[in-house]
């Protein structure tokens, strides 16, 4: 049995989670949940899974939750009611909760960061969902992570596919616990990339993309965010850097290929030229049922993977004129320090500003390279947890004001019909 | 540095495993070797890696090696002159030599068996070559594994697929060691098979198939008995009779999928649906090193796996109706016992059969089927050693006999033009 700690428990990943852990009460116990606003949803969870502490965004929603859960009158369903605590503080808590063995981390963006960092810094094993602690702030968790013993375990499918292969390689334990450490005898990485709702526009059709045409992705049911970003290829981009810290690889040795299919979720290829694959449906459940079962795997009835009835796989090599985006976060990885993050904070602004369709979609990798130019100014090498945190908030702002005193030569978008 | 005894060195698998012993001259020492007829090669392999002792097959031949090497001045080139012997007895002895860290079982068919054994009993670590060790004597080798420690490492393309997928298993050892137990968590074995030379005939134009005809693959270059099995897709159907032994996994959890271009050599499907591939380019030195070199990983610059060169890869189910060798297999795994002895030999029999222009294509299943159906009554459960040989003597006995008697019922294959 396994006792574990959500936090962002509301979102996607949360309550995915959640579902695992619903689905399997032999193996998963929660005992921590955090969320934000939706506490609707929360005192749902709470009855479900009755948890030991529960966290809310706004210490002032404190009082609110208290409220409904005595109203959903938890004794009388002999349950004990949780510890309810709230804020930074309150979420700092949840992320190290003692009796937890592993830490989810559910929440997306630079929010995410500090509570991940403070399960760290306890030494919990962690399902990572949130891509900014390794993208945005790789070099401050690396230390943290050697320091404290604590395991990321990729909850994302292509680096769970990666982490699944590695699992049989004589430097499996190395590679688990890497994180900037090479892995001897890994030769090469290949993330594979649906190639998103644009795979067979062509560029002149970009310019004329509206926001509706980026947020309907072919395989993977996600997010408007970043269903935009598999559009770009951005989300590759990024997950490039993420792989590049979780597994030790230099820039050189982390591959792109496009499979339009999302059957192969990643690749790995050994240095004797052997290739490794792990395969499944297009779900995040797996993935996230790996990081949590790891290293042991959980009998499942999901649905089987059936490749005649799928019938064929098909590669091909990314377009990095069509799909600029890939390009600026291999550089921007290869800078290494702020650079990433301040590439993942333009990138994020950026695709909200097309999503207010304020920028035209081909521009969104141009608005990105100006802020990455930019940052070459003030980039620091080794930097400390403040420094990404201002970076991040800097990139934003720059990408607004560089939109904004442009308006002209960024385009608009055209408008979804 | 490994130190490898060579069981039939001159022959196909003989010979690529001295070529990768040569290429890695830091990682293997090559201590033994056994040859049969082909005194000529052997010396040359002798020169090249002299070992600490040679076996030829006939004890005749004793005299004529030493001859030769006498002639080709091995001290002048300041090496020692290995210990020359002979016949089953030599064989046992190279099979069994105690420097050997790893033996290589690349003599076919029955003749292979008893060395094999030796090599077991002596506790060594096996690069698995040799098929009938398993197919036919399965349950005579279970039993001496168990008691010596020995490991099977599986040296033929497919298995070596799934026995490097199952690496990252939690219940890898388990795995490994198996041959026989069960190994929990493993679901399913899918073994890929090109669908050999027939792949897109019709059953009527098999009816015609010619020698010719049969013994071109499409993709592996083999021996014609090989081809011949690949194209009735009864090689498939034994190595699902093998993977039986060797992961322990019942029949029902063995599959078969036809993938054309051979470039996924097979899969594990786990416990939670998650699917593991291995894939390289359709080359036997690779499974092949890596039994060597398990449960390390040799650096190699062998040609890399270029899959958007490739484009695409197709699976389908197989067709149980044109390739009945497939169900005959299944049927002789479960039957057990010395069933899939009987499955073996008559196939062997039956293929030469028909490439001797003596029976017709589509024939080769009856006359197995026939053999099969005959063995039920001399069937038996828990065979020793010797029930194995006998039955395999049998077996091509009946199948020849069956043809002579019948000539006109197998009809003539038509000649190849």
């Amino acid at each position: 049995m396994k006792a574990i700690s959500v936090l962002g428990s509301t979102g996607s990943i949360g309550t995915q989670t959640l579902q695992i852990a619903e689905e399997f009460p032999e193996q998963f116990k929660v005992v921590a949940l955090t969320a934000g606003k939706n506490l609707k949803l929360l005192v749902e969870q709470i009855k479900q899974h009755n948890p030991e502490v529960v966290s809310v965004a706004d210490e002032s929603d404190i009082k609110e939750l208290q409220e409904r859960l005595s109203q959903s009158n938890l004794e009388g369903q002999k349950l004990q009611p949780p510890q309810i605590i709230g804020g930074a503080k309150g979420l700092d808590i949840a992320a190290s909760w003692e009796n937890a063995d592993l830490v989810v981390t559910g929440i997306v963006g630079c929010a995410g960061l500090l509570p991940t960092l403070a399960a760290i810094k306890a030494g919990k094993d962690i399902a990572l969902a949130n891509k900014e602690t390794l993208i945005a702030a790789g070099p401050v968790v690396l230390p943290e992570l050697k320091r404290s013993g604590s395991r990321l375990l990729p909850a994302d499918s292509e680096h769970s596919a990666i982490f699944q292969c590695l699992q049989g390689t004589p430097w499996a334990e190395n590679a688990i616990l890497s994180t900037g450490v090479p892995t001897p005898g890994l030769r090469n990485i290949q993330l594979t990339a649906s190639g998103g709702a644009f795979r067979d526009w062509s560029i002149d059709q970009l310019k004329n993309a509206t926001v509706e045409d980026a947020t309907s992705h072919p395989n993977w049911s996600m997010g408007r965010k970043i269903t935009v970003d598999s559009a770009t290829l951005m989300n590759k981009g990024l997950e490039v850097i993420e792989a590049h810290y979780l597994f030790g690889l230099s820039y050189d040795h982390i591959e792109i290929v496009i499979h339009p299919q999302s059957i192969i979720h990643s690749m790995i290829e050994l240095a004797d030229s052997s290739v490794l694959a792990q395969m499944g449906w297009p779900d995040m459940k797996l993935p996230l049922l790996y990081a949590m079962s790891w290293p042991n795997r959980i009998q499942t009835d999901w649905k089987r993977l059936n490749l005649p009835e799928i019938g064929k796989l098909t590669f091909e090599k990314p377009d990095t004129v069509k799909y600029p985006c890939m390009e600026l976060a291999f550089a921007a990885g290869r800078f290494g320090g702020t650079m990433p993050a301040v590439l993942n904070a333009a990138n994020e602004q950026a695709v909200a500003l097309f999503l207010e369709e304020k920028i035209n979609f081909i521009n969104i990798p141009r608005v990105i390279e100006t802020a990455c130019e930019k940052h070459k100014n003030d980039f620091k090498d080794e930097p400390q947890l403040n420094d990404v945190i201002l970076v991040d908030n800097w990139a934003r702002k720059i990408v607004r004001e560089t939109v904004e005193r442009n308006s002209d030569q960024f385009a608009v978008v055209p408008k979804t019909q």
